[in-house]
């Protein structure tokens, strides 16, 4: 380790004291550190253990210009009301390729910006050890560290990252909105599974109607198990604040109901299965890059590109050359 | 391997052999085998590595709506006019949870239903070693080895997963259609850096133009390196066949610009990194899964749960603990 990782690592202590008690800064200098510096995770990780888990943690997932941004804003002001202190991660999954994510929207959330109660962060996925699926786990202990009672992760879009993400939340709210594509192609996307909540948000919109049966029809030809969750289906205009009352008291029943049947534990033991596998592939991910030739991946690959040798044998070739 | 396994690897040359001749059920089988029986896809891999490469492989990708599968069944029937065959893989990242991808919008398809010269597929990512980014270019070969000059591989939204499917393309098509939320939020999900082509689909709806012109301002924005490709943005109104030669012709265009600069075979290269890295992390993954106790995957996630142990020591002693 570095000279200046080592004092950054014995940083974390007092940063991680200093959020207990509220400082923003210290808050946003631990998220910092655990979105940049993956050399100080470890260190944040140890010290926020014992306040792991402390928070509801709700994700809010659906495609690009259903209203994620403005009802997040909108729950934030609602769990505010009600004596909690909330954090919000937007995440980006964002470009494998270049540096950055554009979060212009983020204006949405300039409503809380001088709220001490409010804690709001941007997460992309570059560069991550173990990509999102374990960044933001440890962002969410940061968050919880510093107090928060309520965490919302808003994802963009709807994919496989997203679906990643979704499974971090104890409650996941997915979003549409009227005229977006039709439900079958929603459905397409995976996010029948992940819901525990549907909110039809631009409910004053032609075709909300039709959005809501829609969800209804597909949720009734689902799975009928009597112990399953079925997610309620919940209007809103976020813009407006309508209904997000409603979705406040949809997500305490779905919690509720996760509480009365023992999932919450079983959720979280699979968060953490999936945080530290993620964890665990990149520390491989690592050691499969530093192969030396004859045996690299560039190498390799460019026989593979070039039609002389087949993938699977590539990839035999690196796994057996790892070091030991 | 078992008797049944061993079988079906035998029939692989076969196989391939009748695929090559143009037999549908062979391609059929083949893209069964690549898709569910992981044992079989070496050998098919080896089989086909003289055929790797032959196709023109172009991406489709864009949120829910915009209208990717009626695109795709117009550029099917363009590339059938111009004498090419072609091979469609329509990828479904869909659910981790559940089982089988819903594709009913596959119907769109059926024009080409009964054309001997069309190989239509869907494929999920439930499943496969290595996930999607292995299995993808699996299929593309399983194609190519079919005789198909071109395979336009379509995905179902804008997510990770998608960017990885994009990078098994040659040339990616991004689709965006009017009132489909607004660019900025676009761009958050990484599109701009995959697009070789913008489509602006559903071309004769209102907001059509202020569209065009939000792309064409973020292309200006983006990198002017002057060797660099210049995504063209191609109206097209794909239910009636409007615009469609225009996306052929911009798809010719790239395709030309990246024979110039040589930075065909640096895709396929980096395409081949991916796929190898993937089915590396693949295998090691499967290892990882198969530590016993007291260091499995299990156990370890049940103590970071409860709050007892941090995730990275979690995944360091998981590492520590792979078998030699």
């Amino acid at each position: 380790m570095s000279r200046a990782l080592a004092g950054r690592s014995r940083d974390v202590p007092a940063l991680v004291a200093a959020a207990r008690d509220g400082d923003a800064r210290a808050v946003a200098r631990l998220l910092s550190l655990v979105e940049d510096a993956d050399d100080c995770r470890p260190a944040i990780a140890a010290a926020l253990t014992p306040f792991a888990g402390t928070a509801a943690v709700i994700g809010l997932t659906g495609s690009p210009g259903v209203g994620k941004s403005t009802l997040t804003s909108a729950l934030v002001g609602a769990y505010r009301r009600r004596g909690e202190r909330v954090g919000v991660l937007a995440v980006d999954p964002s470009s494998p390729y270049s540096g950055g994510a554009i979060l212009g929207d983020r204006v949405r959330m300039q409503d809380h910006a001088t709220d001490s109660g409010v804690f709001i962060r941007s997460m992309s996925s570059r560069g991550h050890l173990g990509g999102l699926s374990a960044a933001a786990p440890q962002a969410v202990r940061v968050l919880e560290g510093a107090g928060c009672t309520v965490v919302l992760v808003e994802t963009v879009g709807v994919g496989q990252a997203e679906v990643e993400v979704a499974s971090l939340a104890d409650t996941t709210l997915v979003l549409v909105a009227p005229g977006m594509g039709d439900s079958i192609q929603a459905v397409k996307a995976g996010i029948l599974e992940v819901a525990d909540v549907f909110v039809v948000n631009k409910a004053d919109r032609d075709g909300a109607d039709a959005t809501v049966r829609d969800l209804r029809g597909m949720l009734a030809l689902g799975d009928s198990t009597v112990d399953r969750w079925k997610p309620p289906v919940v209007r809103t205009v976020a813009a407006a604040g309508t209904g997000v009352d409603e979705v406040v008291d949809a997500i305490a029943e779905h919690r509720a109901w996760l509480a009365e049947h023992d999932t919450l534990r079983l959720r979280r033991e699979r968060r953490a299965a999936a945080e530290v596998e993620s964890l665990a592939l990149g520390l491989l991910r690592a050691r499969v890059h530093a192969i030396p030739d004859p045996h690299s991946l560039t190498t390799l690959a460019g026989a593979v590109a070039a039609g002389q040798l087949d993938p699977f044998t590539a990839a035999e070739t690196l796994v057996a050359a790892l070091p030991r």
